[in-house]
């Protein structure tokens, strides 16, 4: 089969760590070109400062990976469906659900793939954590998700503006993977978001989830986290206790403890391979569902003001 | 065909208003109770303090509608389905959309019928309204939702904590209606949404919508009015103006303008009949997730107090 020819589009630095190095390891892709307006691109592979000059030029492409911010991944992801494109969309998919609903039928219509991605999901402990669940009886759940946004989220301007997710921008991950290993739906009972006086963005949240089956779920989630920073998830069952730590990438059960290698974005990329050849799409909206749902729900505090 | 047996929970003005008198007129159901912590009951019907009241009495129920705010309906709903019983659900269908998809997959699994109602949409200029845009092509679409908070939300203090909507209460009515009458899917461009400084909801909200055909929506909502009210949703068309007014009860067309009785709540009950018999739910969540959006993405505003 020919290999996939791929343009990404937004070369910051997820673009770089992540899907740069993903697309290379995956005998399925292509790279064909990028696109940025404010980066440079690759040697020897064709650049553009907008995907409108990529489809007006003579590069052929297949698919698209758009790694942008969120407020503008709608207007890029209609252009690419519109030219008949298969569409990876960086987590979260969109700004908004209705805009993601949106596209998802439009790609119903087109035909073409759509990918909203969790990179989350493919943590190298989040599929044995499932299986593992899935015949235990569970009691409660915690997730930790404490970082430094200085550290991890440097000058980052969009993340603080209506329509980026503030701290829930990591928190979505822990959602994500939440959202994957729980045998029952989650909903949200009651959340705390803690604002900076000059910020349109949360910088904190406390929230309380339950499942379906009536387990409290309960996430502490805080951008403020100076020192070891913490991306854990401690399940109580009736089998004992399960943790998803690092991010989901270590899993400790009451039998030992597991790592195994990062392959989050290798697994997303095989996926896409995989929903591009299957002529499928795969649009989950649980975790954005959930943070809307704290944002429409949640109780505001405005606490002190953040300086990058 | 026996009547279907129907609790009324939740005795507050709606369903004083419009509940009781739909369900009376409609030969498909016979008022079994009434349930109500703080209200009274009617002559000659059963009366409960709770829902778990009711469930442990011997009196049949076979369905009920649940008028109580959205905060506390999801566990009225589970325990009613727990129960066996067809739900109707007031709108909003919930205080998020997480535990309304939860609730839909649990009615789902037990055969029973689940309405999320959403009674605009049965006002009388509604469904021509459709038809007629059905064969237009839509240039642009202006929503003007502007009414006196103290005259219609006397005392509901629970429409301003977190879960209730504030102004979106009575907008997400004009929203039912947009998402019902345009062809194209709609979906949120950006939202500036004014909070008392002394109230968790907003008092007013100005949104900009788009559908996936282009066309520009334009919603202005405010509970700050006084004077002339307005329920108003004007289309220009290629084939000329249409306005809806009086909250959908008015339609007026270049042909002329079509006054109806207003059917909204008996139309609701008719359809709930529907379904029960036909053993489907109706649950469509397309307005409350545009107002999610509008919480999600939207930039706030603190604006003077407000005191009732």
């Amino acid at each position: 089969m020919d290999p996939i020819r791929i343009a990404v589009v937004g070369m910051g630095k997820i673009a770089r760590d992540q899907h740069l190095p993903a697309i290379s390891g995956n005998p399925n892709f292509n790279l064909a070109a990028t696109v940025s307006p404010n980066h440079g691109g690759e040697p020897g592979i064709p650049h553009f400062k907008t995907l409108d000059e990529l489809l007006e030029s003579s590069t052929g492409v297949d698919a698209v990976s758009l790694c942008t911010p969120p407020q503008v991944r709608y207007e890029l992801a209609v252009s690419a469906l519109r030219a008949g494109m298969h569409v990876f969309l960086e987590k979260p998919p969109g700004a908004t659900l209705s805009e993601v609903v949106a596209l998802t039928a439009r790609a119903d219509k087109v035909g073409t793939s759509l990918f909203a991605s969790w990179h989350s999901r493919f943590a190298a402990g989040v599929a044995p954590a499932r299986a593992w669940l899935s015949e235990r009886v569970i009691k409660d759940v915690k997730i930790i998700w404490r970082e430094d946004v200085r550290e991890w989220h440097p000058g980052q301007d969009w993340i603080w503006e209506p329509g980026g997710l503030g701290v829930f921008d990591p928190g979505i991950n822990a959602l994500s993977i939440l959202t994957h290993i729980m045998p029952s739906p989650v909903f949200l009972n009651t959340a705390t978001l803690s604002l900076p006086a000059n910020r349109a963005a949360p910088i904190a949240a406390d929230i309380q989830f339950r499942d379906t089956a009536g387990t409290p779920i309960h996430m502490d989630l805080d951008w403020r986290q100076v020192g070891p920073q913490s991306w854990d998830i401690i399940v109580e069952t009736d089998a004992g206790q399960l943790k998803l730590s690092n991010g989901g990438a270590v899993l400790s059960l009451p039998s030992g403890v597991e790592r195994n290698e990062d392959m989050e974005y290798p697994g997303l990329y095989a996926r896409f391979a995989t929903l591009i050849r299957g002529g499928r799409s795969d649009v989950d909206l649980d975790p954005l569902r959930l943070v809307a749902d704290a944002f429409l729900r949640g109780k505001r505090q405005s606490v002190e003001e953040f300086h990058d």
